[in-house]
């Protein structure tokens, strides 16, 4: 384990480690989901807690820059005062560098999108230990091939990223919550579609499925009705969410939407969204003792109904108890199965679920995760998604700038 | 020259050329101004011009899939009735292959994003003569590393583009233009900036400086001020833009605006935008019989109106003539040199000015080139923008893709 504090301290444990060909791993705050930061050749892992320094913060710009380590939250409190915020909210609280390379996501994606969208660029550390800057401050650039977003997602297996600059946004002069129940998932997602087809400018729409909003109702006392809920979030001047609301209680109606609950003052707008800060927890509790293995797939919004509804029978025909959690804008959802964690058959009725539902989600054209990455379990599936010739193309790429194999062994590309 | 009729016969043309390494150029519309077409090793023109099938409109997803020759103006023929709309506009009426092969944008980037972020997935030839595609049809995901990203922006030289899945935007409400004109550049772009991080969601913002507005005048008969002046586009509902507008209006007065001119109903906006529309013709007629060489230096907002200012005494101290027009919004802008196109002096004049200019837009922590590309012309500045370190990775990665180098060799990476 190594504690980095500067870029060029970085290049030095990567030249040593490339001398030697020793794995390295770097590691941000260990949140992601899907075994990216385990050692599974060995190696060095190289923590980058140390460098948390916020180097600046450019309003005009509508930009900062920091080093990999610094938290998001770190960097909500250093733009307090700036009227300007950092959109990408993936709930833990990440590295930027982390959330960088595992290229993550989150509730507001639908609309100020995923860290791809939010990276302007990187300095990273190449397999030869040269620091190299992706590209420049400018908003936009046709410089050359696309560095930035190659490292972006690349989960530790390109290289070190050690800074990065990234987008920031105006702080919406006001919000408002809403909740809606829905008879069914489908009237839930066709409302949101509707909404996004006509302009509504969502911030955030999730999807509780009645399952979720049992585990949410035994967990925080609450008496929701048990049906799919959305949860939205509006921003914009008071006039602007006003009418937002307006529509997207009309389109609601039509859907067949239950009570459309409302707030604009911000401890109504907490309480109101209360039951989705606590879902993933309330999940956990429905069985005590239990695990959760959470799934992540993502499929076009025309086919989410639909796959979400067949995802709900096949959990019902297996047995399972796997409550489900949508970021509906995005198509992408999320099943938490519940496991005995020293059962391993339920481990085994999991993996076989999991497995059964990318096949799924492929099918309707998606993808087998939409922001957890691919780390060490979605391996098996590169291939199912992208073809034989596709997995080829991003060997050839690792082969390109990790020709050793020393950065994060074993994750991403089955070699 | 071969037209190629479907992603099939460009394999087949592409293992034919990779068997005798034979070069090939890929082509849509020629609207490039890099000179990315030309075969300067000679080689094999792949025309997409018969490749213009609009494969699938989903209106549920928000997205379309065309075959690379398609044009902009033909999805846009498709889209009607739809109510959405494709955002990005280069002005050209160029292929959608040609715009993701060269990462396009434009006009409305400011609020819509380049060709970068409203690419979805992309079939690729890759020099094997594989059919690669490089993502699902989802919106986002995170499974393994983004070929989309690495294809947008490559200028034909790691693959052919045949066919691209592209986001498609809610045709807004209404939309509203307004003109008015500042003092100086800085204070246009600083009430362009103020709006930004005001939330103003401009949809377009688009700088003419005071020569522009001169050629405009001569060219369009108009009596504009002959003073830096820009040219807004608001969207949205009715009261949105008003409110838009209003704002707009306010921050303009503090810096100085002169008359902030508004139109509501179509022909009025598009009689308020004429000049702008214009403006490229009426700069190439200030001094008859000339052509342009036009640069595209792009730089952090907060350096924009400085570049600029330097870049015009620039101009002036070297005796040119070069109108400037600007996406202030990106940080874009577009010096338009007239030389005589026989004098050898006048053009070495323009070439020794955009070198000028790529160097102060590095300065500035800019780009060599916000959207033209690099092409042939902008090859000799990749390093100074990126570094040798930089340049290798990218050279390694043409490697990675296309071995042999038949992939519009001579073009973006000096070998």
């Amino acid at each position: 384990m190594v504690f980095v504090q500067s870029t060029q301290e970085t290049a030095f444990v990567v030249r040593a480690c490339a001398e030697e060909r020793v794995p390295i791993i770097g590691f941000g705050t260990g949140s992601s989901v899907e075994g990216h930061v385990l050692a599974v050749h060995g190696g060095v892992c190289v923590d980058f807690s140390q460098m948390n320094k916020v180097l600046a913060i450019r309003p005009s710009d509508l930009t900062a820059t920091v080093e990999a380590g610094v938290t998001r939250h770190q960097l909500s409190a250093a733009l307090a005062g700036t009227g300007l915020f950092f959109s990408v909210d993936p709930g833990a609280d990440a590295s930027i560098g982390g959330m960088v390379a595992t290229g993550a996501s989150g509730t507001n994606t639908v609309r100020y999108g995923t860290m791809r969208e939010n990276v302007v660029n990187l300095t990273v550390v190449t397999a030869k230990g040269d620091i190299v800057r992706t590209a420049s401050r400018a908003r936009k650039s046709s410089a050359g091939y696309n560095l930035t977003q190659i490292y972006c997602g690349s989960e530790g297996t390109l290289g070190l990223i050690t800074e990065a600059s990234i987008r920031l946004h105006p702080q919406p002069e006001t919000a408002a919550a809403a909740v809606v129940n829905f008879p069914s998932v489908r009237a839930a997602v066709d409302s949101v579609i509707e909404a996004i087809q006509l302009g509504v400018p969502l911030a955030r729409a999730e999807l509780l499925d009645a399952l979720t909003i049992r585990a949410v109702n035994a967990h925080s006392r609450t008496s929701l009705f048990e049906r799919p809920t959305l949860f939205l979030e509006f921003v914009g001047s008071k006039a602007q969410i006003e009418a937002q609301a307006a529509l997207m209680r009309e389109i609601a109606d039509v859907h067949g939407g239950g009570s459309f609950e409302w707030a604009l003052h911000p401890e109504d707008r907490s309480r109101l969204w209360t039951p989705r800060h606590h879902a993933y927890f309330a999940c956990l509790q429905l069985r005590a003792g239990s695990r959760s293995i959470t799934t992540d797939a993502c499929v076009p919004l025309s086919e989410l109904s639909a796959c979400i509804d067949e995802t709900q029978a096949d959990i019902q025909a297996h047995g399972l108890l796997a409550p489900i959690l949508g970021h509906v804008g995005d198509g992408n959802f999320h099943c938490v199965v519940l496991i005995d964690p020293l059962d391993a058959a339920q481990y085994d009725a999991a993996e076989a679920f999991s497995r059964r539902l990318v096949a799924r989600a492929l099918r309707c054209g998606g993808t087998s995760t939409g922001e957890h990455g691919v780390g060490l379990h979605k391996m098996r599936y590169l291939q199912d998604e992208h073809g034989a010739e596709g997995v080829a193309l991003m060997r050839a790429l690792k082969h390109a700038l990790d020709p050793d194999d020393i950065f994060n062994p074993g994750k991403v590309i089955p070699v």
